[in-house]
Order: C-alpha cells, then structure tokens, then sequence
C-alpha cells in the first residue's frame, strides 16, 4: 500500500537539493574552526549555507545564528525576557513567555506593546497567519518560511525563529535571525562558533542541507508551487465537507497557509482519527505533534474559544508540492469512511 | 597534490558506516514525535542510534541525552553548578567552572573534592590521559570516546560529555551521558524531546550517523586498530625528532592518546608552522582549534608549567585510522625541510 504523508506541517519530506549538498558536504573533512586548507573548506560551506538561507528569507549572512533547532533559537530570543505572547505560540515559544495576549475567535492575536511581545507569522496547526505590527521584539516565523513570500528586513520584527526540516532541510538545524545592529549574549557558551553567539563546532551537512533547501523553497515560492498546493487543499476541503457537513474547518475565513487544514468533528477524539488514518496509510495529526508523545488537546483551538469538544476532536492535515490531487482525494475517501463509522457508531 | 590529514582532534573524516547510516536516515520522513507509521520510523532510526551510542561507552540508552555538540552537553553538565577544575580542560567546560585545581608539568591534575570537580578523561592538545578520581562530577570524555577502551559506567563518574565528529560521526552531534539515576534539567526547553531533557526535533540524520560512527569506533578499539595508529605515531616522533632534536615533545612519558603528538620549538610561532604544513599539503594544528580564528598561545601548556616561548611554538600533529605510515613520514620530511630553513633564519 501506498502511503501519504499528509503531515508536512510537522515535518516535510529531505527535498532531493538538500540530500545532494549533505552528500558534499560529507566528503569535507575538516573543522571550520581549523586554519589549514581543509578547515577552510568546511568553513565555505556553511558560509555558503549561511548566504542561501539569508537570501531566502530576506536577511543579511551576518545576522544569522545558525543553531540546533528553531526551539534553541527560541531560547536565545526569549529566555529571560519576560515578553508578552498568546496562547496560541508554540510549546518553544511558550515556554518562555507571558501568556497575556488576547485571542479573537478567528485566531487573531491582539499586540499592545509590539516591542514586548512575541507573535508567529503562521500557526503550526491552523495554518492562520497573522499581521505582524511593526516592532515587534520576536516572530516565530517557523511555519511561514518557505511556505510564504517574505523578506525578514522588512517584516518590522527584531528577531525571527526559523527551523530546516519545516521547508525540506533536515531536522536539527534552526537559526535566529537578527535586525542588523542586535546582538544576542550566547546560551551555549565556550567557543567563538557564530560570532561568539553559539558556541560548538557547527552541524555543516545539516547546515548545508538547511542551505540547499532554503534556497529550493524559495524557488518554488517564486514559481507558483504553493499556489498549486492551495488549489489542492481547496479541493481536499471541499471534499471532506462533502462527506462531513457537521465537521468544522478552522480557520477557512481569514489569511492562512495554502496548505493547512485544521478540522474537529466533536465526539471523534483526534487521536482516534490519527490512528485510524495511519491504518488506512495516511499521515495526519492531532496537536502540533512536537514535543514527545503528546495527546493533550490542543490549546491553540481553546485560545480561539473554542470548547474541549472541538479542540479534542481536531485533526490536522498538511500537505505540500509533492502532494498529489489523487492522494488528496484518496485520503478524504478513506477519512470519509471511517467518519461514516463513527456516525454510525455515535447514532 | 595529495593532501595529508593530520588534525584527527579537531574532526576526524566521516566514516563509510556513518556515512551509509545518513543516507538511510534522509529516506525517513516523519518527525519522531509523531505518532504515525513516519514518526514511529524516525523514533525507530533515533533509538537505534541510542542504543549503538549506550553499548560503545558501556552505558545504558536511557541516560544517554542527545544534544547538539559535546559543548552543549558541557552546558547541560555544568551550568550554574560553580565546579572546580583545572586550565587544561577544554573551552567548552572552561566556560563554566572555576579553575582552581593544581596541574603538575606531566599534565596531571589532582582533585582534591572529585565530587565538587570536572575532569577530562584525555587532553586534546597533548593527548595526555588523566585517572579519574572515583565520584567524579562530570567527565570531558570528548577526545577519549573511540580512542580509548572505556566503559562509562565502571569510570565511577556521574555525568560524562561526548561528541560525533571525534570517532568519525558528522559534526553538529553531541551527547550527556548520565550515570543511572541521575537527570539534569533542560536547558533548551519548550518540548518533551530527550525524556524531557532538551527540547527540539532531534537531528535525526546526525544521530543516525552518531550511532553507526559509534559502533564502528567500537569495533576498531576491540580489533586493535589504535594499537597501529600509536606505532605510527611512534615511528612519526623518531622521525620528527630526528630533523630537530632541540623540539620538545610534550606528554610523552605518561598515559596519553594512541595518536596525539604535541611539540614546541621555542622561537618558531606554532601558527606558521601550521600556515607552512598548510601549503605543503597537511593539515595540523595550534591549540585545539575549536573556536573560531583562535591564534592565541595554548593554556594547557602554560598550566603545566611551560613558558610562553614554548606555548606559542606548539603544534599538534593526531592521526587516526586512516593516517598511513607514509603520509607520516612524508609530513616528517616536509616538517624537518621547513625547520632547517627556520633554524638558518634564526642563526
């Protein structure tokens, strides 16, 4: 059986331009610490990563931090910092945050104090993005990058979250990107890596990989892709609403990524519906399905006042350009059974 | 013209099974906290990797924590906790202790309170190996992990800290290991990754190659494989020793590495040596090469007792597997040829 992975907000699949620079980049020995000819060599590929990564996003090489994930570049914008942000941030956000901003029930984060406040450019499980006041302090920009045109110089936001594996780069590689001028005292310390921002000899193929993908997502963007994955997701969502009139498509109102469908159907726990899916070979989500077995409700949807029937009931798909209409269709058939069941079951 | 690697301490090459072990880990979507056939595959590739990591350094995979660089677990261990230890220990622990413990001029360091103290297992500058104290605090394992046999568990240490790229694994990948029962708080937080002990998607590529690099390490430790590399190293300092009999080779008369050579010539800057043996077609070292554009004069030289004359003239020759008796004696002759043109210089 065939199977599709219908969960590209949680991870997307190595995009073939990130396998072939992680491959060169394996034949480098030498650390970019090192002098010698060999240290160089390791040194210009990370450079060259450090530009294609800066050139996607809209930012300058020098103002960005490569680190171990969007979660640890998180840590260097937020710890200590006491800043204001909503409950609808992810857990690496969260963690490190005021939760006192209000929440509209389309998603819609209210931001008094730009230059105190934290607020993502798109939600992980929603896919609702937000207008971004100008200067504010930091911008989860994770699930955005890569899937919307951006440019992080003129966003209006200090600092910027950003992680590979959202934009086909390989998992554990994040940066922090800086507004030229500011600086960010090193969490990881004991070595000059990063201008002395994080130290550790650097992740090179993953940082080459991160790179490569970078910059293929940034062409895709250019070309349209993303325009054909939202054509797609329309016609998924219109056919899942064919065979359930009564499930609630979240967040179908206002700006959001063209490849996110977030759906409850109170009663039809959302990790029964995950499990279900995976049996018939399709792969979704309930939550953000970051962070180690987790099968709590999700709190973004509680954010959005909605009640712990719809924010338990709720599923995630995400797809993207390697997502087919056939397997869209495929899926919302077979997601469409086993919600035939359920009713039955519920009757 | 061939070129000759010889800076095994800084990062040695990718080994073919870590290598072959990435290239698996690129065809695995699916991010490992998810909880579909994907995410269970990633979990699966991850796991795996912890249990090769656990059974090379003789611990249990549940105390083992993946991070993003043996100086990110240093941080882990360390942090907040105002330990002793002495100035040979590498930057990423000197970053956080108090280095009030005596070293002696053969490079050894007494504890006097091990359970208040940290340790290196091997320095990577000279390659002279410690006795650890029995209820030691922490261990910098980093530089022995692959070269010596070691069995984290019989060391009678609490916390040990490792890094791929020493014994053949990418760079960008590190590890805590902790004696059964122990735990630390996450530093990274914002996620339940790691048994809740650092948060972030994990490097699965990375860890993937970790592991394989790990059990191939081990392997060539119980095939006697180092036992080579020190004869060559053996037959290199005869050969060194040779051109330049006034050369002071540093920690030759106790336990040290199977393949480090560290040697002063007092009056020639050890960064010229390097930039010469550069151009000549090797790759060595002054210092320890692991922050970035370092050109000052070694610590760990002057802590046992060195002068600055001779901590300036330092460079450090490590070999590994892959070194062949030739290229050693080839980089003798091309050192001994640009030591006579210094000796002219300076008559």
């Amino acid at each position: 059986m065939t199977r599709a992975y219908l969960d590209w907000n949680a991870t997307a699949p190595l995009r073939p331009e990130a396998r072939a620079a992680m491959l060169a980049a394996m034949d480098v020995v030498g650390n970019p610490s090192s002098i010698h000819a060999e240290g160089r060599g390791a040194k210009a590929i990370m450079e060259r990563a450090r530009a294609q990564v800066a050139a996607a996003i809209g930012a300058d090489g020098a103002d960005i931090v490569f680190t171990g994930s969007a979660t640890e570049a998180a840590g260097l914008a937020l710890a200590g910092r006491g800043l204001s942000g909503a409950a609808v941030e992810h857990d690496a956000v969260a963690a490190w945050i005021t939760p006192d901003l209000s929440v509209d029930g389309q998603g819609r984060v209210t931001v008094p104090d730009p230059g105190r406040a934290t607020l993502q450019l798109a939600n992980s499980e929603t896919g609702i993005v937000q207008d971004l006041p100008q200067g504010l302090a930091v911008s989860d920009l994770t699930q955005a990058f890569g899937k919307l045109p951006m440019a992080f110089n003129w966003l209006g936001c200090d600092m910027g979250l950003v992680s590979a594996h959202k934009l086909g780069g390989p998992k554990g590689v994040g940066a922090l990107i800086l507004r030229r001028g500011l600086d960010v005292p090193a969490q990881i310390r004991g070595g000059g890596q990063e201008m002395g921002r994080r130290a550790g000899t650097e992740n090179i193929i993953g940082i080459a990989g991160f790179g490569a993908a970078a910059q293929a997502a940034a062409e895709d963007l250019a070309n349209g892709v993303w325009e054909e994955v939202a054509e797609i997701r329309n016609i998924l969502v219109s056919a899942l609403d064919a065979h359930a009139p009564m499930t609630i498509f979240i967040g179908n109102d206002g700006a959001r990524l063209p490849n996110t469908i977030c759906m409850a159907t109170p009663g039809w726990k959302g990790e029964t519906q995950v499990m279900q899916m995976d049996l018939a070979g399709f792969a979704v989500s309930a939550g953000s399905a970051c962070s180690s077995g987790k099968l709590r409700a999700s709190p973004v949807l509680a954010a959005m006042g909605h009640d712990a029937g719809v924010a338990a009931s709720a599923i995630r798909v995400s797809i993207g350009p390697g997502t087919t209409r056939e397997a869209a269709l495929r899926f919302a058939d077979a997601w469409g059974a086993c919600h035939r069941k359920f009713r039955a079951r519920a009757a």
